[in-house]
């Protein structure tokens, strides 16, 4: 298999604002990611979009030909990709994988998701297609209800307190303080977050990411490709792996453990032939703190039971041995759904190629980077390595 | 890159049976396609769907996971890939790709929608969101108007009538009448298509394709892996080709050239290095008459103006030099939009073993393939060849 290489990168900030279109911020991005990597878009074999709700939001499929068109790639290869909340890094594996194969040279990968200019009902039942629908949203639970089960089960089984889970609501936020481009930089602290609003017990407003929009996009290239742009072979994709769980929660044998991060983890780590010890940084799908403190485990950073001691002993902050969420995560830079595996693979490269400005982690070296879809069934793992 | 053979198919009868479940049918297609290849599950590396419909019918995303579970694959790399109805073959393209380039052994694609359990307004809208929403869709157009559009556009520019439009309606709803997984059993002539309701002038009840259910699946395979089964590299995938135009008819510089048709054809023949008159069927898609003509014409059958003389001088029959439709197309199989792809892939791949029963085309050894999205905005287009 060929080495695959990011080239360039783009982001718009995250929002809460109603105003922006879908197919404008996306094609925009596409247009800067090119941009950023020098690479003419007569070179762009493929555009590859990862979105969950626009069908359902905004009356809008085929997004892969319509942002082809408005990012002027039209006759381009398009396609959308949809895993729920994992499509971005979905998205982005479609990539490697048809580069890493030789098929492709230069592919544009675009997450892109429009969610606030609809009642909160709406993108309510949206979310919850992720779910098994018959066995879970027909019933009346939602994203929220399906992560306090979560949540629950974890503190009966474990003795774990709602403290237990502040520390990675906190580092989000905090990380999220110096991203210009996350939606929240508000500074929380342990007493701010025991005082937020139980939404579904045990879940609080300050352990769930917020509904947003956003586009980001990648651009991927074969090594011979990269190697035409000057300086621009610095981050390998040295794994990328993917897997899947049953979605509803009662089809699995053990619910606190997500079998698909444990499955894409090791499989992703071995093809990068690198150890746990190797990380730099972890970017996981924080969506809730229960799913920061089940996704440790779960890849193997913690024993099960023992995730929320990486928070409380303070390991997770950007001097920690293991950063999580480095330029805010999921819970504050923001989760503009299937966008987000494209922004994190973003804000892994800016810490690799040592731009991630204040928020930069020492001598970045490896990023382990997790998108996940639905409460841990479709899981896809990146890691990312500094060129030497 | 490497040879990629199609080692199994199934299908399932396309319906407007209300009771079928979308995950069920869909589950028992892929066991039914690894059981027909003689593949054991756990050489599958991963699986691909083609849907567009079921977040926005069914309240149901993340397809990949969900049948990956039913199936008895869970774990497995799966996703779900959507370029409105061209959503089957663009998964199929994915597979084909991932495993020419060998990053995977063996792939299944399923294909699979159910669109009849909801009222016609409600499959309308949902159709309507493979348009342009800003510039078509908000703006009360829907698919039957914009292939009207098209048709009548096509009427004023080469005085065609309706009646040059009926034997691609009566080909497919003769030749659907051997094919046991049609929706439609019922002969039509020239005296019944002039007869039938006009729904949106100049489009009739038949000219176009009816709303149904159903799934269909096919196993990839690299050379390698098929070797393994025994008689199973009968039917290579000689040319896989993808090209995108605007989604919406007024930002195309031509309606009536649909360009996307016009690029992967000539690419995905290319490929296979084969010139027209090798092509020994032709499955396209005829979701409306008028797109058969264009398709026609686009692909380079036919000069523009002359796609209907094919017709007239009965040159699309099984006995004729370039059959259409082989199996009922979309207009008499049905078009189960995501789906639909998946069917014709399947059929062709019987024609190339010489398991089409009365429909069987005389010697099939080159088959083309082309499933659409939209109003020719996405356009898939797949050459298979008869191992001899």
């Amino acid at each position: 298999m060929r080495d695959v290489y990011i080239v360039g990168v783009s982001q718009a900030p995250v929002t809460r604002d109603t105003s922006v279109r879908g197919r404008y911020i996306a094609a925009s991005v596409v247009r800067e990611a090119l941009a950023d990597a020098g690479i003419d878009k007569d070179r762009v074999d493929a555009l590859y979009v990862g979105n969950m709700t626009s069908g359902l939001l905004a009356g809008q499929q085929q997004l892969g030909g319509l942002i082809a068109d408005y990012a002027e790639l039209s006759g381009v290869d398009a396609i959308t990709i949809e895993a729920a909340c994992a499509s971005g890094a979905a998205a982005a594996r479609m990539a490697y994988l048809t580069i890493a194969g030789g098929v492709n040279d230069v592919v544009v990968v675009c997450g892109v998701e429009r969610m606030t200019h609809v009642d909160r009902d709406t993108v309510t039942r949206a979310l919850a297609t992720a779910a098994d629908w018959e066995l879970e949203g027909a019933r009346g639970e939602s994203f929220m209800s399906l992560n306090a089960q979560l949540m629950r089960h974890y503190m009966d089984r474990y003795g774990a307190r709602p403290e237990d889970f502040a520390p990675f609501s906190i580092n989000a936020h905090k990380n999220a303080l110096a991203n210009p481009n996350a939606v929240f930089h508000k500074p929380v602290d342990l007493e701010s977050y025991m005082a937020s609003r139980v939404v579904i017990d045990p879940i609080r407003v300050l352990d769930s990411s917020p509904v947003c929009n956003g586009a980001a996009a990648i651009v991927l290239a074969s090594a011979e490709a990269a190697r035409e742009i000057k300086d621009r072979a610095r981050v390998v994709i040295a794994g990328s792996a993917a897997a899947t769980a049953p979605l509803a929660l009662q089809r699995r044998s053990d619910v606190l453990q997500l079998e698909a991060v444990e499955i894409s983890t090791r499989k992703a780590l071995a093809q990068a032939g690198a150890k746990h010890r190797d990380v730099s940084f972890f970017e996981l799908h924080d969506a809730f703190t229960i799913m920061a403190v089940l996704s440790l485990e779960s890849a193997g950073f913690a024993q099960p039971g023992a995730g929320p001691r990486l928070g409380a002993e303070n390991r997770i902050g950007i001097d920690g041995d293991l950063p999580l969420s480095t330029m805010g995560g999921l819970k504050a830079r923001g989760h503009p759904v299937g966008a987000t595996g494209v922004y994190q693979l973003v804000e892994a490269y800016l810490q690799l190629v040592g731009e991630a400005g204040p928020n930069q982690v020492r001598d970045a070296r490896l990023a382990l980077v997790q998108n996940m879809g639905g409460t841990g069934a479709t899981v896809v793992t990146h890691v990312l390595r500094r060129v030497e």
